[in-house]
C-alpha cells in the first residue's frame, strides 16, 4: 500500500471553475496546497488556491513546469486536450486515468464500454451522415436524441427527434460533427451515484441524489432519492464495475434512468459531479475531499450520510436571489466568484439540511 | 442600511494562521476575495488566500499598500499591534473595532469594562509589583491566578498562587509585566457563546458549547453544554450587552463559567473563537461566514443548529493520530497545513455530528 502523499504536498488541478475551487478547499482542508491551470485569467479555484498558472491546453512547456511542480495531477472537466495531457503525464501521475477520460469524452465509446460491462442503457446507434441516421431511426426507434458524441454537456449539441420529418433539421445542428443517436427512455425520474475509488483499490459509493432538469441543466439534488432497497444496491454495484474495469482512482458521478424496467445508465462524469454537492452539507467527507483522499493515497470516506439535503443550483439570474437567500436560515450558501451572470452559468448553489438521514 | 460589498471586493485579514485560514474559505464562500497579511513567510491562510503580504507588523508602508487594495480589514488574533491598526485604518474600515480590539487586548481594562457593563467576573485587583500583589491578595483572596496583563493565550504568562508563599514565584513569572490578580473561580464546568454583531446592529449567538481544557489549551467543544434554560438566555444576553457596548462588527467569543451562583464572564476575544469551530459541522452558516458576514454587510445566519456536534482539538503530536481519524466515518478533518508539529501547537480538528439537534 502507497502511503499517503506527505503534508504540504501540491495537487495540481487543471480547470479553474467551481469544481476546481472546491477541490482546492477540500485539499486545504486534508493539509494538501495546489496549484491550478486554466488558459482563462482571474478562474473562480484561483482565489482560494495556492498557486495559479494561466496558460493554454497547447502550451506544453507552461503544461510540463505546472506538472512538475506537483505530487499528482487531476482535472476538473473531462474535456483536457490529449496533448496536453502527454505533457503533464511526463511528469506527474494523472487521475483519474488516461482511459477514464477517453471513454468519458465520447458518447458513442462510453455506451459501448457500458454495454459491453452489461449495463442497461438506452438504445444506440453512430451517426456520421444522412444514411447512417436513416438506418440508426430503423434501428434504435423513436422518439430519439441526436447528440454530438464529443464536447457535449449541460444539453448543448442535442437534438430530439420525435417523428422521421425532424431527422433532417436535427443532423443539421450536430453541424458535421460526429454524432450518435439516442432512444429517448421513458424514465420516471432522474439519480446519480456518486461513487470513488482510493489507489488501493477500495470503492465506496455515497446513497443515491435525485435530479431535476430544467433546460437540461440540473437545477436541484435531493437525498435520498426516490428508490427500492433494490435499485439503491443496484447504482452502488454498476458504479462500483465501472470504476473496477477503468481501475479508476478519483470521484466519479454516473447519472442513472429509474425506468420501470430497473436502473438505466445515461453517462458518467470522470470527476466530481455537480449533484453530489449536497454531500458538502450531509456527510462527514463530501465528494470534494473524497475525490483528494483518492487521489492522495488516503483511505476514503464510507460515503455515510448523517444529514438529509436539497441542493439547488443558482444558475444565470437566480444569483439575484442572494439577498433574500441569505435571509433564510436553514440556506448554507456556495457563491463562485464569477464575475457575470450569464443564462444557464452556474454561478453558486445553495445546500438546506432537511433533517437527519432517514433510512429509506 | 448599507448595501453588502459587491461580489469580488477583497477582505483583508491581519494574520495567516488558521483562524484567517477558515475565514478565507468563508469569503470565498460568499464571493470574496482575501488579502492575507503576515509576517511570517508562507503562512497556513496563504494557502486559501487570493494574495500574501509577507511584512512585519511595524512595515507602514506595506500595511498601507495591503489595506489600500481591501474593501475592509478585519483580524485573526487580538494583539495587533496599534501602530499597525493606525496605518491600515488611514486606508480601509477596520472591524471589530479599534475599542474591542484595546479593551481585549489588556485583562485588566477587559474586566473592568466587564464589571461596568454589570456582568459577574471572578474578583480581581492590578498587580505592578510585590506591595501590590499583597495588598490584591488581601482584596482579592486565594487560591487566585496571577496573569500578565496583555499578551497572553492558551495558559501562557499565568501562574497559580494556592498559599501565599506561592506569591514570589508568581511574580517573577510576571517577569516585570504589568499584571492581574484573579480570584481562582469554584466552577462545574466552562462554556462559551459564540455572538455576532451585523453592520446594521443586528446580534445573534449560537448555542453555547461546552469547553474541556488540558494544559490551559483547548481540547474538547461539546454542544449543547450541559446548561439550565435561563443559563442559555443569560449566555446570550451577556454576549448581547458586549456586543452592544463596543457597537461591535463580526463574531466574538466569550468564555464563561457555570458555577452555582450563575454564569461568570472568564473573558473575551474580538474574533473567532477555537471554541465555535464545531458550527463548522452543526450549522448552515458556521462562525467563520457569520463573522465575514457580519464585516460585509449581509444579514446574519441566526445561529440555529441542525446537528449536534463534538469538536477535539489535534495538538502537537495528536497530528501523528490522522491516520486514524481518517478511517472513522463520523470524523470531519480539518488540517491547517502547518508544517511543524511543536508541542501545544494547534495543528488542526475534527467535527463529529453526534446526532439531530437536541433542543435541551
Amino acid at each position: 500500500m502507497n502511503d499517503p502523499l506527505p503534508q504540504g504536498s501540491v495537487i495540481g488541478i487543471l480547470g479553474g471553475g467551481q469544481l476546481g475551487r472546491m477541490l482546492s478547499v477540500a485539499a486545504g482542508r486534508l493539509g494538501y496546497r495546489t496549484h491550478v491551470y486554466d488558459p482563462a485569467p482571474a478562474p473562480p479555484a484561483g482565489d482560494l488556491a495556492h498557486t495559479v498558472t494561466t496558460a493554454g491546453w497547447d502550451d506544453a512547456p507552461a503544461l510540463a513546469e505546472f506538472a512538475a511542480g506537483c505530487a499528482v495531477v487531476s482535472y476538473e472537466f473531462e474535456n483536457v486536450p490529449e496533448a496536453a495531457l502527454d505533457a503533464v503525464e511526463a511528469e506527474a501521475p494523472v487521475h483519474p486515468s488516461r482511459r477514464a477520460l477517453a471513454v468519458s469524452q465520447d458518447r458513442l465509446v462510453e455506451k459501448a464500454f457500458l454495454r459491453d460491462l452489461g449495463l442497461a442503457t438506452a438504445d444506440f446507434a453512430a451517426v456520421d451522415d444522412a444514411p447512417d441516421l436513416a438506418e440508426a431511426i430503423a434501428e434504435v426507434g423513436l422518439p430519439a436524441i441526436l447528440k454530438t458524441r464529443r464536447l457535449g454537456y449541460d444539453g448543448k449539441g442535442q437534438a430530439r427527434i420525435d417523428r422521421p420529418e425532424d431527422a433532417e433539421a436535427a443532423l443539421a445542428a450536430m453541424q458535421g460533427a460526429p454524432a450518435i443517436l439516442e432512444r429517448r427512455v421513458d424514465f420516471s425520474h432522474e439519480v446519480s451515484v456518486i461513487a470513488a475509488r482510493g489507489l488501493t483499490g477500495e470503492t465506496v459509493a455515497y446513497d443515491p441524489g435525485e435530479n431535476v432538469h430544467r433546460d437540461g441543466i440540473l437545477r436541484t439534488t435531493t437525498v435520498p432519492a426516490r428508490l427500492s432497497a433494490a435499485q439503491r444496491t443496484d447504482a452502488a454495484l454498476l458504479a462500483g464495475r465501472i470504476l473496477e474495469r477503468l481501475r479508476y482512482v478519483g470521484v466519479l458521478g454516473v447519472e442513472l434512468f429509474v425506468t420501470p424496467e430497473g436502473l438505466l445508465v445515461n453517462e458518467f462524469a470522470p470527476r466530481v459531479h455537480n449533484s453530489g454537492h449536497w454531500t458538502q452539507a450531509g456527510c462527514a467527507v463530501d465528494q470534494f475531499e473524497q475525490h483528494i483522499r483518492a487521489i492522495a493515497g488516503w483511505p476514503l470516506g464510507d460515503g455515510s450520510r448523517h444529514s438529509d439535503v436539497v441542493m439547488e443550483n443558482l444558475i444565470g439570474d437566480d444569483v439575484d436571489r442572494v439577498p433574500e437567500l441569505a435571509r433564510q436560515p436553514d440556506a448554507a450558501l456556495h457563491l463562485y466568484g464569477k464575475g457575470e451572470a450569464r443564462p444557464g452559468r452556474k454561478m453558486g448553489h445553495v445546500n438546506r439540511v432537511t433533517g437527519p438521514a432517514r433510512r429509506p
